[in-house]
């Protein structure tokens, strides 16, 4: 028993922690409460209840609980489907309906069964289409559900044109409402959720990217205190790996969105995520990198100094691209200085390119001055071999540096995919005051 | 118009193409006509009819259209759901009731009002907690929904346990009917199919990693004809990538199913959760891989072929373990000779590590042999200047081969992924005939 307190107790924790760390998931369930409160109400108000009838009443609390969404884009998405479905199915049942009242009562049933069955199977067929899937999955599904409802009631019921004409008014009644209230009462946006994702991911990606260098070039021997909550801080780029399917879902809701903020009806969602998946590609070479960086074998510190320099300028450069898109984004502003920061960014990995290529004079004599005498070069030439280059321990910091250049690389793809949103949003052209 | 027809022919053909492509998808959907029109048909033996009252029906109706989904797990998942969301909620309102009609008819709706906006609010923030929505966020909108509808028509309707019991039974009928459908008729189970994605990932992954290593040293001259089947072979990893959504949902809804085919009822399906994300980890790599392949910079011929052995080799023993894993995870069998599959890749890697070690060796002379005269050493050594290594161009050969290494080291997660797998699934030795 005890345990089972615990447990609870526990569960109670986690669920506290939950709405601390997001208020607006408690708002939200506050909102469906009232949502729900004041369509429960309707049915006490005698006059309302006498002109839909009790069944009505509770076809307007059902479209509540199940419509209403946390953010604005999927209840929007959800009430139209449902009306729209129900209108839709409603008109062919008369239809099937008319048809079969006219071909006797043998035929009655049969021809009923057979509508239903053909119907609704085409409907769950349209539901694994993947444009139907994505916009219209609720509404096919609503389309089946009265289908099936209408034609078969319309047998017993003669009062079918009544019955559906109190039914969709109280459908409407509960979509507008939902609609309303999560609209008005602290609206969470799956727009402005995908763009907060968008920047977010940024920011992680570029604390990433300059900590994964930074900690492959610090010396070896500095503090391990801080380690973990670095570490933390570190693996930022795997909210990138992960968010696809979140990313999926909001631009999904968020075309449903009217405008609100600094958006318009027709802003370019899908554009988004083009810019995910760009930066996913960025991030799977994090992925790659931070498996080099603990790796055992660790370059010599002479070579890796070699390379410092110019890995950190790649890191930090590359870096600031993409906090420049995130501020392009931000402030939905064309950014006037991301070519020159592109062009910094290719010339540090020019740089870090020659670096590269003059690593290996750091295992030859300089230059081999005027060689004079024999027994001079004998020496030298031993030395030679014995300063052999360690190419084993030095793969990792090659690999690095090519998984650096690899990331300079992709990173373009987001510099193209941002320019595309630009274009597509209409941003303007960023003031030339903070210049 | 033409361009609408245009439009509504391509939307068909599509369609149908999905169909061809899985017929599994047509059977369903002829699965849930069936079950609709048989439920329907109920409606029309006057005895049931009768017996339930026409609202009730209505219920069956519902019950299958929401409750039928594409494979067993969800079906049973979603059915258990509903019947203990909405038996739950009916006894919470009956308290709630008789509690509000003890206190006399000012303060009902208020208790009423109040107890609908506490309950609703708490479940529906019940399904923002993780562990809660994988398994039942359905039962809790089902609660929401039962228990706003109880507590409002118990005002008016008496004869709420006579409801409350037809609508139960109905409710039962619908679900048993669904989850019969559903297993009898070509069943469709989610922990069948999660189990065909993990091999299935699995071969892809081996098939890319081979054919991208392949790809690599293959001679730059030869045939560029069947470049793009080749292609879209190599860019299987990309599946592994994007399965993550699929497998957690197929595992949540797994659990729910009971023994199918060589599957026990309590099959450690989250097991293969953890096999995918190790497999994802190998796909990052390959990742990272491909793109050093696609680079402009390529290694000379002479070196390529010091490397190529020994990489094929690793490539080879890696996918040999995968494939072998596979294997054990399809014939659901111990495999005997794993551990030395696992041998044979880790001394490919050390091999590969000695050939990395030795590279340096190709670019200085044989090993000085008997320097006689200075003139011949001047000559020597000015050749050896020329040689020099050309990093820069090796560094994408250096790369790829640091990254099988690394591959190599995340395919033991995987291995001891599928380890785990099997003592937790008790999987038996394989016999030794095959041997």
């Amino acid at each position: 028993v005890i345990g089972l307190a615990l447990k609870a107790w526990k569960f109670l924790q986690k669920a506290w922690d939950l709405g601390v760390d997001d208020p607006r998931k408690v708002i939200h369930c506050l909102k469906v409460g009232t949502a729900l409160a004041v369509v429960s109400l309707f049915y006490y108000m005698r006059p309302l209840y006498e002109g839909f009838g009790k069944n009505a009443v509770m076809w307007a609390i059902m479209t509540v609980v199940v419509v209403f969404e946390n953010c604005v884009g999927a209840t929007v998405c959800k009430s139209l489907n449902r009306v729209c479905g129900t209108l839709l199915a409603g008109f062919f049942a008369l239809g099937v309906h008319s048809v079969a009242s006219q071909s006797g009562q043998r035929f009655e049933p049969i021809i009923v069964g057979a509508s239903v069955f053909l119907l609704a199977s085409a409907a769950t067929f349209s539901r694994f289409i993947p444009s139907v899937k994505a916009r219209f999955d609720y509404g096919a599904m609503i389309f089946i559900l009265t289908f099936s409802l209408v034609s078969v009631s319309g047998y017993r019921v003669d009062k079918l044109f009544e019955m559906a004409h109190h039914r969709i008014s109280t459908i409407i009644i509960g979509t507008s409402l939902c609609i309303i209230i999560s609209m008005l009462i602290c609206p969470i946006w799956a727009g402005q959720e995908l763009y907060t994702l968008t920047t977010r991911n940024m920011d992680k990606l570029t604390t990433s990217l300059d900590g994964c260098v930074e900690e492959y070039f610090k010396d070896s021997g500095s503090v391990v205190e801080s380690n973990k909550k670095c570490h933390k801080k570190l693996q930022g780029y795997k909210c990138v790996l992960i968010s696809k399917a979140a990313e999926e879902s909001m631009a999904n809701f968020a075309r449903w969105e009217p405008g609100h903020g600094p958006f318009n009806f027709r802003h370019p969602w899908q554009q988004y995520l083009k810019i995910g998946s760009s930066m996913r590609s960025c991030a799977y070479c994090l992925e790659a990198l931070n498996g080099c960086i603990n790796s055992e074998n660790q370059a010599p510190e002479y070579i890796k100094r070699h390379l410092n320099n110019s890995s950190l300028k790649v890191s930090s450069n590359s870096s600031s691209v993409i906090k420049e898109l995130a501020i392009t984004i931000k402030t939905m502003k064309k950014s006037s200085n991301i070519h020159s920061l592109v062009g910094e960014m290719n010339s540090a990995v020019q740089e870090l390119q020659n670096d590269l290529k003059s690593l290996p004079k750091l295992f030859s004599p300089p230059s081999m001055p005027e060689a004079d005498t024999p027994e001079n070069k004998k020496i030298e030439s031993i030395s030679r071999t014995m300063v052999k280059m360690p190419l084993m321990e030095i793969v990792p910091l090659l690999t690095l540096a090519s998984l650096l250049i690899e990331i300079a690389t992709r990173i373009s793809g987001i510099v193209d995919a941002v320019e595309e949103l630009e274009n597509l949003a209409e941003f303007k052209h960023a003031s030339n005051d903070k210049c």
